[in-house]
Formats: C-alpha cells, sequence, structure tokens
C-alpha cells in the first residue's frame, strides 16, 4: 500500500508544478500518472472524464471484469502491476481482417463479441476507437468504460470526437496527443484506486 | 519500399507544421518519426545527435549488430518492423538485482558483458542509463550507439547529462521528457534509413 520512494519523490514534484486546476481528487491521481508517465504537464488539460468514468471503471476493475487493449505496447505498460484482470490484445486476438479492415479493428471487433462489457483500452490505432465506437452505437458493446487516447495525425480527433458523442463511461485525450503510455498510466491510476498503491512492487519489477 | 498511405498523410502534416529548424536530411526523418508517435512538436527542439549518431547507428543496423533495449514497452515498439537485428531487453534478462540495483540495471550490466559494442536503448530507467554511463567510463563498454531517452522527474535529467559527457554515439533528449514511444519511433526511423521505409509491411500488422 506504500509508494515507492522513487515514485512518491516524483509525485511531490508533480504535485509541485502542477499550478490551479478543478480536477477532484481521483481525476488528479490519473492526471498526475499521466503526467509521470510523459513527463508532459499539458495533460492537465487534456484529459477528460465523462459518464462516471472513474467510478465505473474502478469498480469494473474490482469486478474482475476484463480489459482489452489495442496494441502490444498497452499491454506490456500495464502487465505486471496491481492489476489482475483478464487482459486481451485487439492485435494479438489473431483475427484475419476483412476488405479494408486493420488487424486491430479485426481483432477489435471479435473481442468485442466474446466481451460486450470489458473495459476498452485503446491507446494508438484510430481504427479501433471507430469501430469501438460504431459497436457501441450498434448496441452490440456496452463497455464498461472507454480509455480513449490513440496518438496521432490522421483520424485520431475524429475518433476521439465518435466515442465523445456517446453517453458511455470514458476518459478521453482531447487532441492529437495520447499514446501507449498515457493509457498505461490511466489503467495503472485506475488500479491503484481499486486495490491500493502497489509501486513497491512495480518498481521491484523495474 | 514504400510509405502507407496514412504514415505519408501524417508526415505531410507534420511537414507542413514543423517550422523553420536547422536539422540535417537523416536528423529530421527521425525527428518526424518521434513526432509521429507523440504528437508533440516540442521534440523538434529537445533531441540531440551526437558524436555521428545516426550514421553509427545505420551502420551498425545494417551490420546486424544487437540492439538491447531496457523495457517490454520499447521492445514492443520495435518488434516487427523492418529491425531484423537480435534484440534483447534487459529488464528480461531475469539478472538478479545485487543491493540496492534495479533490475533493469543488472540485466543492463549483464548485457554489457555479453554485448558491449551493441546499440543502447533506454527509453524508461535513468539507472540503467547511469549504470551504461558508468560501463562506458571504465572502458567496459564501446557502443555503436546509446539512445538516451528515458522519460520521468527523478534521476532522469542527471542520467541524460552523464551519457552527454561521454564521447560516444547518441541520440539525446534533453529534459524530462522521452519515453517508450520516442525510444521506439528513433530506432525505427534508424532501420527506415539503414534498410529503407517499411510502412506498408508496418502498417499492414497494425
Amino acid at each position: 500500500m506504500k509508494l515507492h520512494p522513487i515514485t512518491a519523490e516524483s509525485f511531490a514534484i508533480i504535485d509541485a508544478e502542477i499550478g490551479p486546476h478543478t480536477l477532484t481528487d481521483s481525476e488528479y491521481r490519473v492526471v498526475r500518472r499521466v503526467i509521470h508517465s510523459t513527463a508532459d504537464f499539458e495533460y492537465k488539460d487534456l484529459l477528460r472524464f465523462e459518464h462516471g468514468a472513474i467510478e465505473q471503471g474502478v469498480q469494473a476493475l474490482r469486478a474482475g471484469i476484463p480489459v482489452v487493449v489495442d496494441v502490444q505496447m498497452v499491454k506490456s505498460g500495464v502487465t505486471g502491476v496491481a492489476l489482475t484482470n483478464p487482459l486481451y490484445c485487439a492485435l494479438d486476438a489473431g483475427t484475419m481482417p476483412g476488405p479494408g479492415e486493420t488487424r486491430t479493428e479485426a481483432g477489435l471487433n471479435a473481442l468485442v463479441k466474446r466481451f460486450p462489457q470489458a473495459v476498452y483500452v485503446i491507446g494508438n490505432a484510430p481504427t479501433a476507437l471507430h469501430a469501438l465506437a460504431r459497436a457501441i452505437h450498434r448496441g452490440d458493446a456496452r463497455p464498461a468504460l472507454v480509455v480513449a487516447v490513440p496518438v496521432g495525425f490522421v483520424q485520431v480527433v475524429q475518433a476521439k470526437a465518435a466515442i465523445g458523442k456517446l453517453a458511455v463511461p470514458q476518459i478521453r485525450v482531447e487532441g492529437r496527443k495520447g499514446g501507449s503510455p498515457v493509457a498505461a498510466g490511466i489503467i495503472n491510476a485506475l488500479a491503484s484506486l481499486a486495490f491500493g498503491e502497489d509501486d513497491e512492487k512495480r518498481a521491484a519489477q523495474i
């Protein structure tokens, strides 16, 4: 339940430099973890928490609900931490893509069929986020939480906007920024909120 | 040898928005790949290329020299791309840490003994970068290239400064920023320079 000294020191630096904000305590804990993994204070203003995202995410993790991520880098970032939930990676699902479909999108669609109520974490592939938005819109997916943080210049802002229009619990990064460390930071923060800090264990593994 | 249309479109957007700079053509290709993976234009001003870094890195990759990374997230980011070099991960090396030593540091020291002239890529663990700097200083390591881009608030700036003092080919991010996508972006850019663009293959895998 104790923070590793280096994590505690990092958090103290962020606390000292963050400046004024209107985040709730648990929102700030998520934001701080993302800044810790990127050294980018812009995330204070870019993260959105909507439709009871943190409460729903914490409850889902505690309930042992599966976590579906888009790519291996995100999976690597959450493996070995407090998280004990089943973890699936869309890109590893081995699903053959249909015409005009990416492998991540095909894998995501296959996982939506198996786990319509999972926690979905998209750190890279806007095509996967678009596919998830369509599945939610059709009523085929009812995620406990969507972490919508792909990074990039093409279709990223649009995919985030498509999710943003849906009344689904979501943590989103506005604009082009995001990526695997952001996605992993959010899930690790939620795991800390759900199960207590586990940085001694995490740090010992690094 | 062709860029995937989405990568080409992303690169065109970055080209249009980058503004004036004094980077060489190959330096710019590395910077652009890092901006592509982070959507953070600050990297234009934060990346340093010293002691013939790009030439040495390209030559090492072409010569089939091993690449040693610090953590799994970096490994995930470079796996399956153009890179065909042997790839080792310090944290996966399974070396038992000594007193006061992190697992990454212990793994790195073990890999330095096996591959003193490898390409070393540190995206996360400042302890591993410090250990590498000490090994170079002692003459136990003579890396073909060091990619020195750990991210964070504690010991990160100091570890980068320790590498910066050494006359070793290096690509470095000044300050606190960096991380796995930055490290992977740099290696993927060098692989493109060494072996040609391979984004059709990469994109087909995502």
